[in-house]
């Protein structure tokens, strides 16, 4: 594979690390945000659950099969133009080293500096065509398997994330204690999952978690006030 | 810029077209979904529209920002990783070179082999450094007011996609007319958006269209049925 291993290691940490944060990100968001909103615009805890779930069950469904359906097609993607550069490699030969040399000249390097290594991935077809996926198309080749762990891990991240405002509406009867529990509980989670997401994604913690706070708070709050002015 | 003319237009039109993908994927899927989810389990189409706008308000904001945010980290892990190549091409050069060589042998190509090229790139310190960026770390450098751009996309794309599941609760008085009209309405809108969204990112057009359908529609039967479960 084309990859050097320092390459490989830094995408596969973060494609699992970015699909829980894609889940959880919005699962802790909009069911959160929902059940706040409603909670000023209806008297019953009860259509607080069900819209939530609901929304829960359309949400993990949405993001997990779409992360499905994007994952798939990048690999379909890749597939495609793998099979067009090495048709292209075999066929055209003169017109993919032109190719190549110009990757080269845009970098400052002229005809005859980049000629050596032209000459050489010229004898070997195949890691040829590797070269040109990577760095005349900018593809990465995507992890077997992908698909499936993704869809699973936006969901299960989304449908987790999504519980946990629930929670207090489902456990106490008077609107008020739910949804003073609820927001509490959730803008803690959201803290500490920014503050965590900040360590994996490279944002300073701290950064991190005021940002994913100040999400949640803003869509909850804008939730509750549209509910409130309409109902 | 390090990107070939080819690679750079490729980068644009799909970067802006994602955004619109993600925002109205999900906007004409889950408000609709919790709007039918709902309607199956309550018997007042204004409780329906008033968790549907709230839906709304929550998932544009939550999706905007999260897109904001996230091209602005992008942003920011450029021109990180930029200035640490910068300091790395200045100060330990015979390290970086090494880099290159080992790129290369990554390709099959011997050192000798891929020496022009290097000595080339030492003499040119800019663009060595835009060449580690593109073809070690694999980092595009992303586009000026990316961030802001995509945020408005991604909410205004969930926005108009969610606001047509719920027309017809506003409009008609009897819940199972409505219910009727959003369903008929939004699996139209499902099918046509996938099939033009097939067109632009390569899937073949019929089967975007059904996919999103069938996305679309698993998702509303889910939370159609767990709301009608617990209500």
């Amino acid at each position: 594979m084309p990859q050097t291993p320092h390459v490989e290691r830094h995408f596969t940490g973060s494609e699992s690390v970015r699909d829980v944060v894609i889940g959880m990100s919005d699962g802790l968001t909009v069911p959160f945000a929902l059940a706040a909103g409603l909670s000023g615009a209806v008297s019953s805890g009860h259509i607080v659950v069900v819209a939530g779930l609901a929304e829960i069950a359309a949400g993990s469904i949405a993001m997990g099969l779409g992360g499905f359906l994007a994952a798939r097609s990048d690999a379909e993607h890749y597939e495609q133009e793998l099979a067009r550069e090495r048709k292209e490699v075999e066929t055209i030969p003169e017109a993919e080293a032109t190719e190549v040399a110009e990757i080269f000249e845009s970098y400052g390097l002229s005809k005859e500096e980049s000629r050596p290594v032209i000459d050489a991935l010229r004898q070997k077809p195949g890691a040829w065509v590797n070269f040109m996926m990577r760095f005349e198309l900018g593809l990465e080749e995507p992890l077997r398997g992908r698909a499936l762990r993704s869809a699973l891990t936006i969901a299960g991240a989304y449908a987790i994330g999504g519980f946990l405002p629930l929670f207090p509406y489902m456990l106490l009867t008077r609107m008020r204690s739910a949804f003073s529990l609820s927001v509490t509980l959730t803008l803690l989670a959201l803290f500490m999952f920014g503050y965590v997401k900040g360590r994996f994604t490279g944002t300073a913690p701290l950064r991190g978690a005021v940002q994913t706070l100040v999400i949640g708070a803003l869509a909850a709050a804008a939730a509750f006030f549209i509910a409130r002015l309409i109902s």
